[in-house]
């Protein structure tokens, strides 16, 4: 087997282990220096090969490369740019091909959800055609927990945990002082198609009729009426009511909440958040006092309170990557395999899907996920999503605040003329 | 020293650490059998005394006030109540003194902020007038650190840590999507009048330059102008821009950006919280894509985050009232005295301020605390904030959350007819 270079890149939203993911690959490529190379990796995804953008791994060191374990966001760059179709613009997976060439590369390592899995998918079948074949095998990564063939998607299972925690602590916050202040509190999460992260939510209640008391997906469309209901019976009970909302809520015609045009003195359309605008509807109609919280990219970057199992699922689908790669496989996904599921019990392994399979495809929570009501999750919900969030896994700290990864990001010299994207 | 027995009472906005100091007047109190008899902590605060709503803390565990060490939110319940002044509504201090006297309390320890000290003052004043002498003493609490007469506020120290650990995390993801994603991120962090917690955002940094590189203070009154410049600047600089900003950022004539009426099209009034106002603002001037994020509560009660220095200081405060009460100090607030700080050393003390020094006073940023150009910190600021984040505290995990104290809250039979508040 001739020794070839491998491309790594990140792709698409970043997540608090996306770079454990890397930290995966790096390693597990640097215990095959016989068969792999260097590895170099895409200075923002994707975009860093049309443009020969590459960046040598080889130059960081082992504790760097270490260290990318525990840090969050994409440290070599991600991107969202979605390649065309091969009809559509061949020149530019051309391009692609091209600089693999031009750099010896036989390896293609594509970190990212269903989009990437497709683009990884189209690049394995053009390398054979155009008689360069690239071994391609993808590594997923996505907090929206919507990729199929795999149990769960790295980065899902600790913005779980962030969220369950968060509104557990938060929880207390109202309920000790709701006598005399806020009654309902609306926290906003991602999810703008899927509500996995909305449903880990209710991974903070310890019993029945804890908070949170409502859920709301994206699975499920939003009715002002039953909505209103429950919030005012839910206070009604227990004195204040807990709300987590998928930032995807939507109306029955598909108009999203966050969408609702509302102009303010200047006629400047406002685009404001989920939780904000349910926070209004509950003060206008039942006149209760509220608060709200939007965490946007807190959530998938907060690495400081990452899932043990998530870190370890991350970290596992990158080296198995590369070692699928390396026993011949080629066009597939590494999975996450659920073997055992007894009580606190959680056994998982490494499978693998083809990438045709995964591609585009958008797992939704699936009904019998969903309360009867549409606002809560059930015990089957439940029972899937509590190993994802097991364990603590903090990264180094100081002076008080977490230390990250600094790469020094050695650029490889162009052999090629530049690219117009 | 007849065995009399206490009060305890929690005030205004919880924090993750006042549940800390109720610990620590809790174990110290159970310390001394001797001198102190109970310790009936008030349901809901000072309401809790007036409506006699007592809860009997001698019939919770020793295991569960350990407890409180680590649990966030107000356990006994907090409210937002000021008592008026003892010429507009003696009525109340006669009632407190009732209650007190039923129930055989010579000790009140308030936990709150600069009202709550007020009130205290009031009661240690209004009870020798009436000839039934109470010891009043203050244990400060406030996310806001702008108490008078103490080096910072048990509470704070938490915020800081959590809102830089926080950003730091959001901005190597903003970082990394920034070519082809957002440009311009803003966190809302709490802070109406002073702007402390927006500050601490500050001790993300490693280096100069690095995020986040705006913040916005309520000391300092916002100009759209200079905001704007600033913001093109620094993305035309580092290609991406990461503000925090105080939810009491305001214009020169007081009006918060918060209050910004803007209607939607049924006229409703929407209050927009300070982070959206500034990213419309953004994007309508200089077209670039944000994002943003408002904390609210989660800030204050990340106890999963909590500072280890801002526990034991919290801690501290509480144990410390009782030994200064046993020793007949009176009409005092337990303070936090900075005795060393060189470099990393960070040395403190417990010290004591008379409760009418600290009442009703707000401690804003000082002007050296600020940068010329208004939005940023100095590096005395830098070196006030940094040891008051340090060391990590994290409470006990079960199936992936923190677990936190339940108490079993056995109220006090009452002895008293109902009182008309």
């Amino acid at each position: 087997m001739t020794v070839k270079n491998a491309f790594y890149a990140q792709s698409g939203g970043v997540t608090a282990v996306i770079n454990a993911s890397a930290c995966g690959v790096l390693e597990a490529a640097r215990r095959h220096p016989d068969k792999i190379g260097t590895v170099y990796a895409g200075h923002n995804g994707i975009l860093g090969a049309l443009r020969e953008e590459l960046i040598d791994t080889s130059k960081e060191s082992a504790e760097t490369i270490a260290a990318l374990r525990y840090t969050p966001g994409g440290a070599f760059g991600s991107c969202r740019f979605k390649m065309s179709s091969i009809e559509d613009n061949e020149v530019q997976y051309q391009r692609l091909i091209e600089v693999f060439q031009a750099h010896n590369i036989g390896y293609f390592f594509y970190n990212g959800g269903g989009d990437s899995m497709d683009t990884a998918h189209k690049v394995s079948y053009y390398s054979k055609k155009m008689g360069y074949p690239i071994t391609c095998i993808g590594v997923p990564k996505t907090v929206d927990n919507d990729l199929p063939a795999t149990d769960t998607c790295p980065g899902f299972g600790s913005v779980a945990k962030y969220v369950a925690t968060s509104i557990k602590e938060a929880s207390l916050d109202i309920e000790s002082m709701h006598e005399t202040s806020t009654k309902v509190f609306i926290m906003e999460v991602m999810g703008r198609h899927a509500g996995w992260i909305t449903a880990a939510a209710a991974l903070a209640m310890e019993e029945e009729n804890d908070p949170p008391h409502m859920l709301l997906f994206p699975e499920v469309d939003f009715c002002r009426e039953s909505f209103l209901a429950k919030v005012q019976r839910i206070v009604e009970q227990h004195g204040y009511c807990v709300i987590v909302a998928s930032e995807g809520t939507h109306y029955a015609d598909g108009t999203f909440l966050s969408a609702s045009r509302t102009t303010d003195a200047f006629g400047h359309v406002q685009l404001g958040g989920t939780a904000p605008i349910l926070a209004r509807m509950v003060k206008d109609s039942l006149g209760y006092k509220y608060h709200w919280a939007v965490l946007d990219y807190l959530q998938r970057s907060a690495r400081h309170l990452a899932s043990a199992v998530d870190v370890e699922q991350a970290y596992a689908v990158g080296s198995s990557a590369v070692e699928f790669a390396l026993s011949g496989k080629n066009g597939v996904m590494a999975t996450i395999v659920r073997e055992e599921n007894e009580g606190d019990e959680y056994v998982w392994s490494i499978g693998e899907a083809p990438l045709e399979m995964v591609a585009n495809v958008e797992m939704k929570m699936p009904a019998h996920f969903i309360a009867p009501d549409g606002l809560h999750i059930t015990e089957e919900c439940r029972t899937y999503l509590q190993p994802l969030i097991q364990g603590e896994d903090l990264p180094p700290f100081k002076k008080g605040v977490p230390v990250f990864a600094k790469l020094e990001k050695h650029f490889v010299e162009k052999k090629l003329p530049a690219f117009d994207i």
